[in-house]
C-alpha cells in the first residue's frame, strides 16, 4: 500500500466512523481545521489522561497549571514572539497568492499547478516577515491599545506563574509545571490532515533545574518521553531521536532533540525536548521588574533555574496512534481492517453484543453494559447484523474487547470475551468481568497485538 | 461574616494556596482574566470528569464532540451572533468611559465614583450595539475576507456536526451530543472573580428530540442537572430553579430555566437549561443548503429535531463548589478553615504525613504515597511542621483524607486515616487503604460533612 493511499484510508475511516470531521463542513470548511467526533474526542481524552497521569499525578516533582489563552500582550513582546515568531512570505504580483519563501520548492502556482511560484508569468515580491500569532482586540475599544494575541504556545503561561507556583506550593528545583491546552498559529501552509493545524492542543511541561544540571535532566526527559510513547504501544522501529542542528534551534534554545515518528509522509516531529536555558525567566524578570530568582533557604543561594521542556501535541499524538495502529489483515476468507490501539487509549473499551436479538439477550447485554459503564469503562451496544460483522465494526475502531451475550449467559451468567488482536475467545463469569478486562489491559503489549 | 468579606477570603485563599492566580500578574494583569494553579487545575479536571461521566460515559444516548474554536464565519452569521450578539453601550463624552446601557444603575463614573454615569458632568452618547464576539483574521491576508471569530458558545459546533454524527454513529432522536471547551465573550463588565470572565470553559449538551416531546425532555433535564449539583455535595437550600420571563429569553429559545445558586453577591445563574426549538438546525440547513433533517427508516418520517440544551460553565461550577464548601469552624482552642469539598472533586485526595521526620517514617510514607498515586489517587506529601498544623493545611484546601505514618506503622503496617469533616481518626491496614478510601468517598454526604 502506498503512503498516500494509507493516509487517504485513515482520513476516510476517521470521517466515516466519527474520529475526525472537517470543521464547518456544511459551509465548505475553513482551511485545514478539524472537529473531533464521538470516537475522536474519547481518543483525545485518553491521550490527555495518560499524559497527565505520567507527567503530573504519578510524580511528586511536577504540578499542573491551566493558564489563559489571552494574556497581557507584553508577554509576547518579552518572549520574542511579537518580534520574531514569523515566516518569510512572498506574494505573487499577478495572482496575489502568498507562499512561504523558504518552502517555494514544494509550492505550486494556484493558476498553473504544473509550475512553481515565480516560474509562471507572475513575479514574486521580496520576502516579508509574516507573524504567526493570531491578533484580536480585548475590551470595548478597537485600536492599537487593545491588541492582544492568542497564545502560540502554552509555555509562557507557565513562566508567568513561576513565582506564584513557588509561593503556593513547596517545590524547589528540580521541579516541573505541566499544562495541557489549546494554542494557535496562523500557519500559511498547514497540512497532512491533523498533523499541522492552526488550532491545536499542546501538552507541555517546563522543568526547572539548578544551573549546571541541565544536560543530565535533558537526557532524563528525552528517555522518559521516548519510553512513554513505547508504553502506549507505538512500534519502536518507527521512532527515533534526532538532535537539532545549530541552525534549526529556536531563539531560546541551546540544544533540542526531537522524538520523530516515521509518518506515511516521512519522518516528522512527534515531540520536541528543548533546553530553554534561563532565557524566558530572565527576560520576563527584566521586562516586568519582578524577581524570578529562586532562593534556597538552606544554602542561602539565589539562582535563575534552567529549563528543560518536553512539548508534544495532543492532536498529533492521536494521529500518530491511529497511523501506527492501522492494519489490514488478510484472514482465510476475508480482509479485516483493525486498529491495534493500546486498550488504554481505545475510544471504546468493550463492545456489548447480544448474539441474537431475542430470548432476553438484548436486555441482559444492556444490563452488563450499564454495569461496565458504572465501573468507568466505555462501552458500545450493537445488536444489528451478524455477529462476525459486528466484530469487524469494533476491530475497525480499535475496540480491544467484545463481550457477547448468548444462550449460555442466561443459564450460568458467563459471557464470551473476544480479543481484538488475536481474535481468541474465552468464557468469563460476569461477576469477574471488570477485573478480567483490567488484567488484559495491564498485560497488553504490542507484540501480543501483532503476533 | 459579610458577603464581601467571604468573597475576599476565598479570592485570597485561591491565590495563596494555588487554586486561582490573576493572569499576567507580573505585567499588571489583563482585565478580569485568571490562571488556575496546581490545585485549581485539578479541581477543574475533576469537575469536567464528573460532568463527562454523568453526561456521556454513563449514558447510552449521548456521545461527545470536540469542535474547533475558530469555525467558518458563516456559522455566526447564521446563528444570529454576528447580527444580534451584542450589548447596548454608551460612552461618556467627557471621560470616554464606556458602560452597558442596560446596567447604568449599577455603574459608577470612574472619575467621580460617588456618581452614576451621566449624573456627573459628563454627557452620555446614545446607546450603540457592541458585538461580544472576539474577531481575528485567518490566513496570510488581513482584510474583511479573512475575518473570523472566536466562538462565543460551543453549541454551534455541535449543530454544524449534527449530520456527521448521525452518519457515523447509530443514534436516533432522542439523543444528545455533548462538548466541553473554551468559549470567548468580549464582556465589557466581567466580574465577581471567575464568575464571569472573557475566556471561559463551557460544558454544553444539545439533546435532539422528536417535535412534540420537548416539554417532557426539558423537565427531565432540569431535574437531572439539578440532581447532578446535589450529587456533588452542593447545599440544596442554596439552589433554586427559576424560569425565564418572556423578555429574558434568548432569540433562539421559547422557554428556559436557570439553576441558580445563592452566591455571596446574590442569586445567580449556575446553569441554564434552554429549549432551543428547531431554530439552529433549520437556520443552518437553509443557509448551507445541506439537509439537516432526520429520516426515520422505520416510520419513513422526516423531521427536524427540537433541541433541549443544558449549558454550564466549568469555571463557574468550580467557583460555586469553593464558595459552597468554605467554612470557618470554631473548635475548642482554634478556628479552622475547611473546604467541605466532595472527595470526588477535591484536588488532593490524600495528604501523606509522617508523624515525625525520622525513624524511617518519611521513607515509608513516600512508599505509601507512591502506591496510592499508582492506584490513581492524588496525594500530597508533607513532613514540615507539627502534625496538627499539617492537618489544618490539608483542611484548608479540602483534602478529605490524611494518612499518618507513625511508629506503629513500622511494626504492623497500619496507618491512621483522619477524616477532614469529622476529624475522626481510625487505624487502617495499608493493604486495604485504597479500598477503604474509595468506600469513604462512595459513602460521603454533605450531612456527614457538616454534622
Amino acid at each position: 500500500m502506498s503512503e498516500a493511499v494509507l493516509m487517504e484510508k485513515i482520513v476516510s475511516l476517521c470521517k466515516r466512523r466519527g474520529f475526525v470531521y472537517p470543521a464547518s463542513e456544511i459551509y465548505g470548511g475553513i482551511g485545514n481545521t478539524y472537529d473531533y467526533g464521538p470516537l475522536g474526542v474519547e481518543l483525545l481524552r485518553r491521550v490527555k489522561d495518560a499524559w497527565w497521569s505520567a507527567m503530573v499525578r504519578e510524580r511528586e516533582d511536577v504540578v499542573g497549571l491551566d493558564s489563559a489563552i489571552i494574556q497581557n500582550p507584553k508577554t509576547w513582546v518579552t518572549s520574542g514572539h511579537v518580534g520574531g515568531f514569523s515566516d518569510p512570505m512572498v506574494d505573487c504580483k499577478k495572482c496575489k497568492a502568498r507562499f512561504r519563501a523558504d518552502k517555494l520548492e514544494d509550492a505550486r502556482c494556484p493558476e498553473k499547478p504544473s509550475k512553481k511560484p515565480g516560474q509562471c508569468e507572475g513575479e514574486l515580491t521580496e520576502p516579508r516577515a509574516f507573524n504567526l500569532m493570531f491578533e484580536t482586540n480585548v475590551g470595548a475599544v478597537k485600536d492599537s491599545s487593545s491588541i492582544a494575541y492568542l497564545r502560540p504556545e502554552t509555555a509562557q503561561g507557565i513562566f508567568l506563574n513561576f513565582k506564584n507556583v513557588l509561593e503556593s506550593s513547596r517545590l524547589r528545583p528540580p521541579f516541573g509545571i505541566a499544562q495541557i491546552g489549546k494554542s494557535f498559529r496562523n500557519e500559511i501552509t498547514p497540512g497532512n490532515f491533523v498533523f499541522r493545524t492552526r488550532e491545536f492542543e499542546q501538552a507541555e511541561m517546563e522543568f526547572f533545574v539548578p544551573p549546571g544540571t541541565e544536560h543530565e535532566w535533558f537526557d532524563y526527559w528525552v528517555k522518559e518521553r521516548h519510553r512513554w510513547y513505547l508504553d502506549l504501544g507505538i512500534r519502536p522501529e518507527r521512532l527515533r531521536i534526532r538532535a537539532h542542528d545549530k541552525d534549526e534551534l529556536a531563539h531560546y534554545s541551546n540544544f533540542t532533540s526531537d522524538i520523530e515518528y516515521e509518518y506515511p509522509f516521512g519522518w516528522g516531529e512527534l515531540e520536541g525536548v528543548a533546553s530553554r536555558t534561563d532565557f524566558d525567566l530572565k527576560r520576563h524578570s527584566e521586562a516586568s521588574g519582578v524577581d524570578l530568582v529562586f532562593f534556597d533557604p538552606q544554602t542561602k543561594e539565589h539562582f535563575t533555574p534552567f529549563v528543560i521542556e518536553p512539548a508534544g501535541g495532543v492532536n498529533r499524538i492521536a494521529l500518530t496512534l491511529l497511523i501506527d495502529a492501522y492494519d489490514e489483515q488478510k484472514l482465510e476468507d476475508d480482509v479485516r481492517v483493525v486498529l491495534h490501539l493500546h486498550p488504554r487509549v481505545a475510544p471504546i473499551t468493550a463492545g456489548i453484543l447480544p448474539l441474537v436479538k431475542k430470548e432476553g439477550m438484548p436486555e441482559r447485554a444492556k444490563e452488563i453494559g450499564k454495569a461496565l459503564r458504572k465501573a468507568g469503562l466505555t462501552t458500545f451496544y450493537d445488536e444489528k447484523a451478524a455477529i462476525g460483522r459486528r466484530y469487524r465494526r469494533m476491530d475497525e475502531v480499535g475496540t480491544p474487547y467484545c463481550i457477547t451475550v448468548d444462550g449460555q449467559t442466561l443459564e450460568d451468567n458467563t459471557v464470551t470475551v473476544r480479543l481484538r488482536d488475536s481474535m481468541a475467545q474465552e468464557r468469563v463469569a460476569v461477576a469477574g468481568l471488570v477485573a478480567h478486562l483490567e488484567a488484559c489491559t495491564a498485560a497488553w503489549t504490542r507484540d501480543a497485538a501483532t503476533a
